[in-house]
């Protein structure tokens, strides 16, 4: 298929999507236009991955890879308080992947994730390369006006939560490290938990899958959502759009580089310190699990690990009573609070620590 | 240096752009924040540069890629009939590249290109590779709600103009293949040359080579013209606001692929057909001149050859007599009119030939 065929088909699918409203012109033209609106703010975010680096083919089937693309630039948009709207995809790959199904399995993952939260792909640009693939991928969002939350905002007394919970997707990748591959199996059932749609109990394998959830998981089962935690991550887009329109945050980071880092910069922008509590930092289960056995520490993977793409945010004391206790399911932890400015540290039963940041590169275990 | 104090320096850098009114937050968040306006629409493009595909690093200054990259993206903006304002870059190097001069180079193209259009780098992205240069160039514009001049728009009886001469880049390109490199003396002339800022006359440099603009062009210096509209190209960004600025034109496409193949694909959207008169396109001077002596045909270059990034456009009879001669000192050409429904035509003598799409990739000679 030429490069030509392959953008007539993608415009005809990104055409055929249901929420694009306001793009009077998408794939297909030298740009593409977008209708402004008066009081907001426009959020533009953009990710570069690269294989060999960001991700490893190997190990990420093309519907996941595509899922990942998308959900890292929803997150960057839901750590602003924003709301996604536009996306962009630039898209360079070998000869020999644009003739395999590749490609189209990768956009059944970023085309399922796109019309879960109504985002509109609007255009991009496609390059060959010699071996590798790179995805650069860009999305648009918008926020009322003023209403963004940076990460420079934070004060202290400001207390500090994070949604979901920590350390998943950085034993994913140790698993993936150590051979692990995720099955198609644990894909679809992961799919079917997290769509929530009609489609439940109507297939034998999601009927056969819902029943699974109910046993107590194996260990089989934990590695494969450590996996998906780290291949198929969920941008907390409720949360972020939640916390932009209530206005309850006064900053906010997504945890890509893990918490340690991310409070780092979240802190050395807001000029502020932080002190938060060991005890309280939410573990991931199957890390727990899983962990205990191989005397690993999920306490280190929670904190150090990245890409768990959970919400870090400061709300003031008089908002925390507004804050809801879950969107769309996912709960949020009470692990601190921003104090002058001050290194960021982390107390462990008496014991307080300076909690400088380790990405997830320099983990040691 | 590692990413950080290189993002920390950019930062700098693009936060001293005079012209970033309406960026509330660039470089250093999760996403960049603009302030939205009523009565505009959006013009969004991303172009993705892959080394050794779309360029070749041995024979493109970074100076010059720094520029080309951005020049690429303005021109599909004009090709909209926007104005430019924001642009995000996301880059993937390889560890050595971070270290080197190279990308400091690069940015002293770029934002010396960006700083003569009021454009401010918001934003971006960056990644190690393997080995190549990958670079996507996103630029954000404006444009009069509904003045976004598309490709679609063009009817039978309009009038085709092009904006300045043809088949230089092409020509530039062949000469890169059969070895010529472009010398720091021509790349700074140029620079002068497009500036025409108060510094001319002011250094040694300058002043010599305003000199040798009175003079007529040696074969070297008609070769270093060629390979610097190659690699220098010049978006018609003043052409691209005032036809959309004014409402001048119906359709419009950058000529990126080559007049044959953007004609082509201006007149598929159109759903109409065109003829065009050989006799008047407008062939690059430089052309001309080395390809007489070298039974290279400057027509089959200027129909055919890419990235002149001149722009192409439909004029409906009614407006013709609004059209300024020139904008920043680009003239435009009238080569033909739009017809109903057919294919793409072109008159040479009184013979007409059908006008097949042909990238430079194709061309023969």
């Amino acid at each position: 298929m030429s490069e030509f065929s392959f953008l007539d088909r993608l415009r005809h699918r990104a055409n055929s999507q249901k929420h694009s409203a306001r793009v009077l012109t998408g794939i297909g033209d030298d740009a593409s236009i977008i209708a402004q609106r008066v009081d907001r703010d426009l959020i533009v975010t953009t990710d570069l991955l690269v294989e060999g680096v960001d991700f490893y083919r190997g190990a990420t089937p093309a519907r996941l890879l595509g899922h990942k693309t998308l959900a890292v630039s929803l997150s960057d948009i839901a750590a602003m308080g924003g709301r996604p709207f536009w996306s962009f995809l630039s898209m360079g790959m070998a000869r020999a992947d644009w003739t395999s199904n590749f490609k189209d399995e990768f956009f059944d993952g970023y085309f399922a994730l796109a019309d879960r939260f109504g985002v509109t792909l609007a255009g991009g640009d496609v390059s060959e390369t010699k071996e590798s693939i790179v995805i650069d991928s860009i999305v648009l969002g918008e926020v009322n006006s003023g209403a963004a939350i940076k990460r420079s905002g934070a004060r202290a007394g400001d207390q500090i939560y994070v949604t979901g919970k920590l350390g998943g997707a950085a034993a994913g990748l140790k698993l993936i490290e150590n051979g692990a591959r995720v099955n198609q199996r644990s894909e679809v059932k992961d799919q079917s938990s997290e769509r929530n749609d009609q489609q439940r109990g109507s297939s034998p394998t999601v009927r056969e899958s819902a029943f699974d959830r109910e046993a107590e998981k194996s260990d089989d089962d934990s590695i494969q959502s450590l996996l998906l935690r780290q291949l198929r991550p969920s941008p907390r887009v409720g949360w972020g759009i939640v916390l932009g329109d209530e206005r309850l945050a006064t900053a906010m980071i997504d945890i890509s580089d893990g918490l340690s880092s991310d409070l780092n910069h979240l802190c050395r922008e807001s000029n502020a310190g932080a002190l938060i509590e060991s005890s309280s930092i939410p573990l991931d289960d199957d890390v727990k699990k899983l962990c205990g056995r191989r005397a690993l520490d999920p306490l280190a993977l929670a904190l150090h690990g990245g890409e768990d793409f959970e919400l870090l945010f400061s709300v003031p004391p008089e908002n925390v009573s507004r804050l809801p206790r879950r969107v769309d399911g996912v709960p949020i932890s009470h692990i601190g609070a921003i104090t002058g400015p001050s290194e960021v540290r982390i107390r462990e039963r008496n014991r307080i620590w300076t909690l400088t940041p380790q990405g997830f590169e320099h983990f040691r275990n």
